[in-house]
């Protein structure tokens, strides 16, 4: 279970500094708060944000279900592709948000793979 | 428990598939990413994915330590019903956002019964 | 365990007292829903919620993965610490967001401390 926490914390950590930068774009920008609007290149950096936190309430919870039924060392395998998609689609957003489908997509499948396979590993032990 | 990760894969699942359906009103309605402005539809499908979103992180926690101090049939029970509540609150919300009270009341009642519940029986544990 | 689950259920009634305070914000400041933007002050209500809901999904991981490898009791501790920033946060964010620094602090530190120290243990446990 070790690395499963690893990869979770990983994956909070990343979530943080996301948000970390949204502070940082918001003195670049010159966006005080309240505020979330206002500069195309300061939305993108809170959108990311936002659609992070959007993936992890996902990820995070598929993750410690899946590994209650399946090797915690899988769950750990594709946390990691979950990190490198979500760099990826960092990346992606900020140069160019039409862009961010691949990064997207690898953060996804992750988080739907383990949700799925944690309901069947959940039918599987009541038959 | 078997029943308590199969309510908690469910709700995950509904609220990534009001994710996915963000992702076609962006296109029905022409909204491109970071904004997330500019139509009064696409706004209603936004936010019952952030309300949902919102909702999920006081469900899911509630859920899984209300679990470890009663029956965990009564928290799949109890979330059976947040599952029905947030799809009645997508429909009257998409419908009339006026129209939302019913589904969100029957989202937030199970949640915050098994918080009660749990602070509860975590007090007991310790007399 | 139990004084983890008393502060985690603190923290999930903060958070959705919050998101109460939003709906009264709505109509006092006569905001219907789905819109976000309007008033300045709803403004506040409403991402002093948002950002509660950012700070919870880092901290309700990292206490419960921090408790896996150290001191129950000082994880509520430090629990203890993020209720009253948050509290903190909430009170001067509505008074002057500009102000809102030392809450946001309060609140992130103890998840940054445990998110660490969680990686740090589930090393530790490898070696």
């Amino acid at each position: 279970m070790a690395w499963v926490t690893i990869v979770a914390v990983l994956a909070l950590i990343q979530y943080t500094a996301f948000g970390m930068l949204v502070g940082k774009a918001r003195m670049t920008y010159k966006i005080d708060a309240p505020a979330v609007h206002g500069d195309p290149v300061f939305e993108r950096y809170y959108r990311v944000h936002m659609n992070t936190l959007e993936s992890l309430l996902f990820f995070l919870p598929s993750l410690f279900l899946f590994v209650q039924y399946f090797n915690p060392l899988l769950g750990a395998g594709l946390g990691a592709v979950f990190l490198i998609g979500r760099q990826l689609y960092f990346f992606s957003y900020i140069k160019d948000p039409a862009s961010r489908g691949p990064g997207f997509a690898l953060t996804l499948l992750p988080s739907l793979f383990m949700a799925i396979g944690a309901a069947a590993g959940a039918i599987q032990s009541m038959l």
